[in-house]
């Protein structure tokens, strides 16, 4: 097997290896608890505190707007599930883009079965939630809109600032979350200018570790806990704090926003370099909207199904998924490219590649030609 | 400051460095995500799949028992929400001991708010659970029993398989849910036997990391999520795997459950001569019940408070906790030692000294010396 080119970056990223050195000392040699009274607790709660600041900072914040988690998926649990808890917050309606992470459509299956008036928000043939639309959904008694920023299947950025306008113009009670898991550090948007209430990260997406991540409050909303207990988090979320795992994302969090604003013109260049060989490739569909960005690029070869097309890549080094890592076990066709216009057997032709700051031009002039062996033997299937 | 001696460990354990290297490759190679199809992924899910065999195995349960969680609080509140929130299991009440862990009991008082009937089993003055006072409690719609097995701050073993006993007989389709967090690795309880549905178990208090632990179904339960998603875990904890976590937490309780079934005996005499040593210092009250186990000592000298004592202690690089680590930083005396019949001015004085693997007989001729120093100062305030 070749050395692997990897190009799976929206599902996990590799931990920068800064990061870890960083961070390696709270897991090897300061193991207290940031409850405890002793140097190895202070220690702990010190840098704790450390990184808290340095996420906060990242994002305009106030230190306590940051709540740390166990990753993406709970940060959105506890947002909406949080916010319709509040009996401080009023609406009984959620709506959420069509093409929304499970973590959000999940919530928002189960905040229905307990009577929310969950709506969706649909998206254009480009993957862009559609604004007319939303503002149609606004009429009623909208406690939360939850919109993700950078689309995990599409790539697709979404127009959080316009979505910020319209709520303050029409419904300025109303709670803006924003899933941020793949935007984070990538999109250089101002989320508090933007009007976002909430922000949700995680850790492993911008090569800090598995296991982690934040629930940011960008403005004071109210939210009930989800996890109860000695009241760590501000109250917000009890249970010791993953120490290593909070240092390691607050590291993360600076590094890659650093990298990403150096790498900014060559992700572009590595990005269209993609795209001027899947335009030489026959048959190739490759989606593409005005909403595109340099990060995630969704390609189709109809009609080889996308576990096909993975296992020949896979042959020659690159390493992909087809659709959402999430539902790349199931053989249904992604809910988010069926939203977004494509056919049920282009969906199951997909295949996105996805790229980090690891992903350099330097890389070009062998993974292209990876690329273009594995394709020669797809193209005679 | 002097070399420390580290007695906190009921508060967090030092990562075994054993367990450190075993699973560093996955912070550090094997950065993908079990949910994708490449060669990354399919190593991240098979390590994945082998802890989960591994713990199931040594708890006697089936693989998929096992559901990895962000930690014990986690475990705890996925177990007491999860059970209440299910439609499947009937009655309206929960009762917990008087000295549970915040995880339970906060979570018991968030429960209440909602309706549910939560009523405190009282202990003993030896700090055990009450079986008399149990049994009068069972007499109504009892959905729910959560019992500590090792308590955290008294260091009592709960009679687990009698309260197992006296469910079977007399409250079959209770279910019996056990914060296994201190037990863990240490009390050599065959649970399953013992009729416990429930296991809540920690990954930073068994020389595994913090930000991991596991809530293991023994007897199958009917459980709602408290975070929902992607699926993971069958469905009943979303997000991805903390593969780094989860491959240390099957390793560190390998590890340790062989290393303190090794330690037994020392165990006893490391403890015995503390006890010796306490019993020899003028006015020090030692709580010491039927139930004690070597693991944990709390002791008091009123009337200085715990904190005065613990800052003595630590200048001879002894570092212990007042009362439970999550409550240190508030001025209440603890719940716990309340319960147990202390006086609010002997729970304010106290200090708990705990034990891990790494307490061996070898550090005694040091560390006793170093306490009698601290303790010379203490007397003469």
């Amino acid at each position: 097997m070749a050395a692997p080119f990897y190009l799976d970056n929206a599902a996990s990223t590799r931990l920068h290896p800064e990061v870890l050195e960083a961070a390696l000392p709270f897991l090897r040699d300061c193991y207290g608890n940031p409850s405890s009274l002793h140097p190895l607790g202070m220690q702990a709660r010190r840098v704790v505190k450390g990184a808290r600041e340095t996420l906060a900072r990242l994002l305009g914040a106030p230190p306590q707007a940051v709540t740390f988690t166990a990753g993406g998926t709970e940060s959105c649990n506890l947002a909406l599930q949080g916010a319709f808890a509040s009996a401080r917050l009023k609406g009984q309606r959620l709506l959420v883009s069509a093409i929304e992470h499970p973590a959000v459509l999940e919530t928002a299956q189960r905040l229905a079965a307990t009577g929310v008036d969950v709506r969706r928000i649909p998206v254009t043939a480009g993957g862009i939630v559609d604004l007319a639309a939303l503002e149609a959904l606004l009429d009623g008694d909208v406690r939360v809109v939850s919109v993700m920023a950078l689309n995990n299947e599409l790539g697709t950025a979404q127009p959080i600032e316009a979505i910020g306008r319209l709520l303050a113009r029409v419904a300025p009670r109303t709670v803006f979350h924003v899933d941020a898991v793949q935007a984070f550090t990538k999109l250089p948007v101002n989320w508090r200018a933007a009007g976002v209430h909430l922000l949700s990260l995680s850790g492993h997406k911008v090569h800090g570790p598995k296991g982690v991540g934040a629930l940011v409050r960008l403005r004071p909303v109210p939210l009930e806990p989800l996890i109860a207990g000695g009241g760590q988090e501000g109250g917000l979320r009890s249970g010791t704090e993953n120490v290593f795992g909070i240092v390691a994302l607050g590291h993360a969090a600076q590094r890659t926003t650093a990298l990403h604003a150096a790498q900014r013109e060559q992700r572009c260049g590595y990005a269209d370099a993609w795209l001027t060989e899947l335009a030489g490739q026959p048959r190739v569909e490759v989606f593409r909207s005005e909403a595109a960005t340099p990060f995630i690029i969704s390609f189709s070869l109809e009609p080889i199904p996308g576990e096909v097309i993975l296992h020949h890549l896979e042959q020659e080094g690159l390493y992909v998924s087809t659709g959402s890592a999430c539902a790349s076990a199931k053989p249904e066709p992604s809910h988010v490219l069926l939203a977004a216009g494509l056919s049920e057997r282009r969906a199951l032709s997909s295949i996105r590649l996805s790229f980090s700051v690891f992903n350099t031009l330097d890389e070009l002039p062998a993974v292209l030609p990876a690329f273009r062996r594995a394709m020669e033997r797809l193209q005679r299937l």
